[in-house]
């Protein structure tokens, strides 16, 4: 098997894969002939006779429009990982960060365009399975989308959202595993994540699952984004160990970021896209919601409590770390504010502003505090924090909900015990089936590098180049 | 009282402070109960009943929403900020300048929400004051806002894209007291001018105080904002003394910037987030003005204005600095951008496009190149040009309203009296106020770090660790 | 000839210029008086009195709202590209190259202000060419624009957005010349093509020019901006021939970039700029199409294929390096990524998804890999790739249309005959001009700097400082 997948024939493999998408597409559009009857007129004709009826009005052009900012600052995201991963890491591996948060972006898009939008959500725009039987697998009939289906926005914008989710669940592990993963393995671990494991759990709560249906309340996605990331980079940093020199005879050594303003600059981006990750999730901008409070007023409300968590879970992490460190380390204020903006997620909405600056917020910030020490303990070695900051503080957030009173703004019924059961499931499925993976990956030896690679930096080994020259 | 705020308690009175809030917080949804009949209904139930009548409509959505988007432009800045200081200034002193920028913004965020907003905007959204006392000090009761009231957008919007504009002003000094400033004082600072300094002379012209009422035109805060923040600036790089070796028996020794790439991108980002700065402050974004022009139009002849004006200045401030110095400065330029985008902020409503890129720029980019070279006479040191930058741009644009001929777009009569007088007024009350407050943190010798700390750099000394290691 | 413009000449020069145009400016209230009997009234006044009639809506609001913000989005294109540059470059020249990219903007507004609009989109805007002659050669008059012209957006953000256009075109040729040319020729040339060049061209196809009415396709400009960007890149790097140390003995010496987490950065700068480039290019956002698609419909299809695109280009220019030297090479990736966006830029609305995941992004990426080995096997120094990505792919975008079947969304009739024709035209036009004026000025000797000041850096040599210090 080792043969099979040698990092060389990676190439081919995946060359062969956008190859035979190539010869699908070449064939395209003559997927609807197999319809039947309709088979002589093409989506686009379908698309221009049935739309042409009506002008779907200013409303749904905003909605449209705003959704689409949204995704693109959730986009920017992939640029704040990147930084942040990159600025807390070594200099010799800062080409395999980048590498890695830039390929997570392209394989997510492709594959949450090929399938995974598919699994997340089944049967969405009035695809019929039988007739487009790959939809079933994929984005591929979008194109082909019924025009004339009752829809608020286009199911062009739902998929450039929610396919931006999916590349941030990605992204969330490359932080918890750098500096000791193969490029191969960081590849097949992605692809996995992004175009199965995500999807499927999502589908659970957003895709109308049986999650939803228990009424699990995860607003823009604490368990359901960072919580999966979070766990899945945990099982990571624990299948494949601490780097080289990190615990030694039992003593902690702490292993420097290479850039503290390349790092501080990606915590700042990353706040910006939580403007677009979190109001946008209400996914609707004009209008009224089922309980009558303007869909744009819930909108602003996300937006000023996500301001406040991040605020407060920021300041929280500061004045903790120099009261248990003696000076205030900067690195433990911006996960506090990335933990503030991951635990106010969930509950943005139904959260009152009050609840979000002195609750949310807080707490965020000292489990991020308080993570980062247990971690440290446990001699697991998470780089950059990932799995406090998304995998503990997403956890938070969706338990607030079933803890504090949140009547502010209604979206349904939950308890505490529904939302533990998900968050739990969630969460341990991510952790569960990637712990999988990568022992998997392990038994096969394509996981890790060698001492000697390590010891060089993946940026040569891996890429043969280096992140700095002159 | 040294010892009292000696730096390691202060971890204890802030989180005390937090805790507090976390507490109130507790008891939040009980208050609207002590309001008498009304008791039986909590805020959020007044908010479903109410608002569930009618749909305020596209209009209204589309408002909410391009605020929010300005807001968040807006918010962006503070990366600006952040990259521009701790590229112009020495390493040793950037995880300093980082974590002074990061925290600005949350200290800034959670003072602003507990009683900057209330203070600058009194009686706002029609909360009674008897009955909430304390949102006269805070904005706790923008959860219970009446939704009833006339309004043109969510008041949590607004309060965000205020909040931004407190943040601004607070981190605008961080550059002028770079490389000699304890945090504790930093912190003392920043909480004060964006809670209470910021707030009550923009309460002055925003808040319908005197200036509004004597016709000053400010139109985003050339210097309601950016004065303030300059002549604040000002105030500590007198009080603080210049940096160790920057001025050695009379002659001026330059400290070059350690990263001019980040600086750079720092401009840009400033100038990107200034679209949301200027024309986020026309706050209203369909209808007609009073004066019968459709708002929108006036929204993008500020883009346009903010544009040219940004452009002249740095194109003035760079042949400037090229015939003055022989080659072109990039750093000049950059400042000269910046001057233009402030000297634009108060008039780019109501200048001419031909004003804006004829006038407004090229004074702007000159001043830039002008103070720069005055401060260095004077030997004040203000390590980024933020005086300048934001003081004397700041100036220059309000006087420009009384200068030049701006009937292009109507926003009242002024004079070049009255602009005098408020932009005095405002920079004079900042300067006074936080010489005042630098000179007692001065006095009682928790200013400034020891000479040995300032060799060594305040990363180092003040934080434990480096900005840039391998 | 020489001596009138040796460098130190320029400022004088220069400076003349913009205060001619201040002086202008003073007079410029006057110039409606000029028109007879209007006289009495300023533009301001018409502009009052015509548009208070009547409300255009919230389509209208909305329109100008989203055109703005997508054009700050592709403002944040020059920060992209100013990192891309920067990053990729050596550090003794970093300083010369964020120089040239805040110097194009700034120029590039002024000039595309005074005359390039008005020489893009002649008698845009009802504008009466003999009552305001000079509006022939520039925006001057856009204050005085008839209000009551039945238009669709404020002609204020139009230009916004087209000027972020033209500064786009002209910045893609200063990674091409990097470290080698003179500051003063860069400027001159950057004036040249955003001021003439590219609006003439531009005016060719989007004033209504032959090639419009020809039926060329090019959506948001594969080639009018790429192309012709990327090909006046190659006869910068041809006529200044390859930097020192490029080619030696006829062998191949790369010189890597001095950064590459800030040249990453670029790239996701770049590709969220896109988001404002390739939808923004719609130019109607609410309202149907003249083939009765939802405006807002095609916005996110372009949307969509755009992000396709991007991430197949990234991915097949990885693999194919991969495949090619035996390790993933991390800055064709970051390439084919962009390679992936100017190929779609054409072509986004017309391609399905399916084509745009499956040929456009993948053939573009491919075209990179190609497009880089090929110059240098011709000796051609192009220090980022600007040609592959900007030229090539660009080509590719307009080619794509006259070979696929895309009759998706609708948007004329086309031919592979015309789509050739008029790219062969654009970059042809673009190529010879810019060769005849870098020919020029290399006989004059105003191109190139000495072999001493290029081993000693165009920083120091130009701009007499260093891009990092301590």
């Amino acid at each position: 098997m080792y043969s099979l997948i040698a990092e060389r024939r990676w190439t081919t493999l995946l060359l062969a894969a956008v190859m035979s998408l190539s010869f699908l597409s070449l064939g395209s559009p003559s997927y609807a002939q197999e319809g039947g009857e309709t088979a002589t007129v093409s989506e686009t004709d379908v698309l221009v006779e049935e739309v042409a009826e009506e002008d779907l009005g200013v409303g749904y052009a905003l909605d449209n429009a705003v959704l689409m900012f949204c995704a693109v600052l959730v986009f920017l995201m992939q640029a704040g990982f990147a930084m942040v991963e990159a600025g807390f890491n070594s200099s010799k591996n800062a080409v395999n960060i980048l590498f890695k948060n830039s390929m997570d972006i392209c394989v997510g898009v492709v594959l949450f365009f090929a399938f995974g939008f598919g699994i997340m959500y089944p049967g969405a725009y009035g695809v019929d399975v039988e007739e487009k039987p790959y939809f079933a697998f994929g984005g591929f009939g979008l194109d082909g989308y019924e025009a004339t289906i009752d829809r608020t926005f286009s199911p062009e914008v739902d998929w450039l959202f929610q396919a931006m989710f999916a590349a941030t669940a990605a992204t969330i592990v490359s932080g918890a595993v750098a500096g000791r993963m193969k490029v191969g393995a960081y590849l097949i671990y992605s692809a996995i994540l992004t175009g199965l494991i995500y999807p499927i759990s999502g589908m659970w709560k957003w895709g109308g699952g049986f999650l939803a249906q228990e009424g699990f309340q995860d607003f823009a996605g604490s368990a359901v984004v960072h919580g999966l990331g979070g766990f899945a980079g945990l099982a990571g940093a624990i299948v494949l160990g601490p780097r080289l020199g990190r615990y030694v005879n039992g003593k902690s050594i702490p292993m420097l970021g290479h850039s503290v303003p390349i790092a501080a600059l990606g915590v700042f981006i990353l706040w910006f896209g939580w403007f677009g990750f979190n109001p946008g999730s209400q996914l609707a901008f004009h209008g009224l919601t089922d309980s009558g409070e303007q869909n744009i007023d819930v909108v602003m409300h996300c937006a000023m409590t996500t301001t406040l968590a991040a605020g407060a879970g920021g300041l929280v992490a500061t004045l903790l770390s120099w009261g248990l460190f003696g000076k205030p380390d900067l690195s433990m204020g911006l996960n506090g504010i990335l933990g503030g903006l991951v635990g106010i997620t969930a509950c943005c909405d139904c959260m009152s502003n009050l609840q979000a600056v002195a609750i949310i917020g807080p707490v965020a910030g000292a489990l991020v505090v308080a993570g980062v020490l247990m971690l440290d303990k446990l001699h697991i070695d998470d780089p950059v924090g990932a799995f406090p900051v998304h995998g503990l503080c997403g956890v938070w957030g969706c338990l607030a909900i079933g803890i504090l009173e949140n009547d502010y703004l209604t979206n349904g019924d939950t308890s505490l015990w529904i939302q533990l059961k998900a968050t739990v499931i969630i969460c341990g499925w991510s952790f569960v089936t990637m712990f999988v993976l990568f022992s998997i990956m392990k038994a096969v030896g394509i996981l890790r590098v060698s001492e000697a690679e390590e010891q060089q930096g993946l940026d040569i080994s891996e890429h043969g180049m280096s992140a700095y020259t002159n």
